[in-house]
């Protein structure tokens, strides 16, 4: 089969790999349909995180199963189907409680398990893992691209969201207008956010945080942008969504939320400095995130998605096949694309 | 009148100053009976921080009323009354919603109103700032003792357990064996945890935390300490009371806190990098904390105080009276007083 693989900074080679087998009786094989290309992949693509020369990659895979293991009773050969970024086995305690992210059988996918760009995947505990997409939508691509976002960056999105304890009629602000921050958007609005300010860089990106549901863009930057948040909420938000992980963002959240207020945070935060915590603690502002156990979102998010009150497929403004996918790096890591969809195949 | 005055790193002199005088409608003269000396104190007496030559001292002020301006409506001469360390109007956006260390009109007693280390002292927006003491307990000496760490420690040990969350039949970690840690120790046995997992280096102050409620004690440092409060914990605790502020303690926390838990924080944070961050963030850990709203929790706490269900007073170790203050900072620098009191007047 072909797969994308990772040959040093800026250098993702589309090779023959074998395709991957059943190896547990908790395995599925799924013939990869669809999958994507992350924000996060920027990181290792940049050569800002180290990744092993050869590794495979991806870690959003849609597609049909294919074959499964004798413990597998949650999807049957044919179901269309997609998973988290993250594995996870559905029966600990923290998947219990809600946070796949944190499973104690948990893995990833292009770290363990062979990656997710590529023409099949095979799916350790299948069970808790696979999202099974009902057979009505099953081939439905409209409906299917409506979806491909919910193995990641949408219920990252929502994580903000849900983290920065966004309910109906409150005020958000979402720093960062990339794929995240514009789910963010979507998750806030969904929750019944009255007021959204997205804050951003882009125009293109800060137009499309408009169609999602902002109410008002900052396209400052640094302390200017803060001032306008924090004027626009009239001295801070109670509720602020930081999608992106970088310093300077987790500074913007911390100075522009409400004394008392709640700052949710999904990307791995990258900093040296530990200033934006006396920020926080000077405003009692509570700081809540991690990885996303978007597991734990998938169906309600589903189930918004095919009736139709949430589309986050605008963020793919790229589409590429398999061979596309050395193109699809680039394009993101150039800005072109927000986010790249892989059609792989039907 | 006779005040404790700053005068250098390691140099408290009691000094003759002026005695304070109504200078707004809403101020109240207090003739200071109890005060104490604060392990916030010490930052900068050990020059760790800055501090004005001169500058008046103490912020834990309990006395009794002298003089009211024309505005102050909740306290009368002769009244008994403490005051929290952070002065507040009681009326503000973040006074209502109990966040008064938020107060839009708030100020601290030693750097903007003449210190809390003397005889008397001027309280400003005396409404929203003095706790009147109940007639029946005005003068009873126990009972003041009891109420005096209502001023600044037992509501910030309350605030760190409201902000980890802690609810009746969970399990708690306390870092920290100061005052404040302590009084976490108090505040989580008072909200109804089940188990409570003191952690520091102290044995007598250990000691303590076990008469406070601790059902068991860490004393390890480092690694070793983290190790045993997971083991103890079955792999973390969902609630993690940080009462220092230090790097190593937030660390501490960070890795201590079961995945999806909360680590409440009250101490002022002095880190340099901000790798427990990342800790927090793998573990979808919240992090809530800030200056404890020591105001909104006084009555609630001076119910129990006066029920007999609460008593934080043998957290001090050593009283003196106002000339003794400078050997009361000595003794707590040196460590051979977990909290000292000082009895200024009857």
């Amino acid at each position: 089969m072909k797969a994308a693989v990772y040959r040093g900074p800026g250098d993702i080679s589309i090779e023959e790999r074998d395709r991957p087998e059943i190896e547990d009786p908790t395995d599925a094989i799924v013939r990869v349909t669809h999958t994507a290309i992350c924000g996060s992949d920027l990181w290792f693509y940049r050569g800002e995180e180290d990744r092993a020369d050869g590794a495979p990659v991806g870690h959003e895979p849609m597609g049909v199963v294919e074959e499964v293991g004798d413990e597998v009773r949650h999807v049957e050969p044919g179901d269309r189907v997609f998973a988290p970024f993250a594995i996870s086995c559905g029966e600990c305690e923290f998947c219990r409680k809600g946070l796949h992210t944190s499973c104690a059988n948990g893995a990833s996918w292009d770290e363990d398990n062979g990656g997710a760009q590529g023409e099949y995947v095979r799916s350790p505990h299948a069970n808790g893992t696979l999202v099974r997409v009902p057979d009505r939508y099953a081939d439905d691509e409209d409906a299917l691209e409506s979806l491909l976002p919910l193995t990641d960056v949408m219920g990252t999105g929502h994580h903000a969201a849900v983290c920065a304890n966004v309910e109906a009629g409150d005020t958000a602000v979402v720093v960062g207008d990339g794929a995240v921050g514009l789910c963010g958007v979507l998750a806030a609005k969904r929750l019944g956010a009255e007021r959204i300010v997205a804050m951003g860089h882009h125009e293109d990106r800060l137009e499309l945080a408009r169609e999602f549901g902002a109410t008002e863009v900052v396209s400052a930057r640094g302390e200017e942008a803060i001032e306008e948040a924090r004027e626009l909420t009239y001295g801070g938000a109670n509720h602020v969504l930081e999608c992106v992980g970088a310093e300077a963002a987790l500074e913007t959240a911390a100075k522009v939320v409400r004394p008392g207020g709640h700052v949710g945070y999904v990307g791995v935060p990258h900093v040296e400095s530990a200033e934006f915590v006396e920020q926080l603690f000077f405003r009692n502002a509570s700081f809540t995130g991690g990885p996303a156990p978007v597991r734990q979102y998938a169906e309600e998010l589903m189930v918004d998605v095919l009736q139709g009150t949430l589309d986050p497929s605008p963020i793919f403004t790229k589409t590429v096949d398999l061979d596309g996918v050395p193109d699809g790096y680039e394009a993101m890591d150039q800005r072109e694309a927000i986010k790249v969809m892989v059609h792989v195949g039907a």
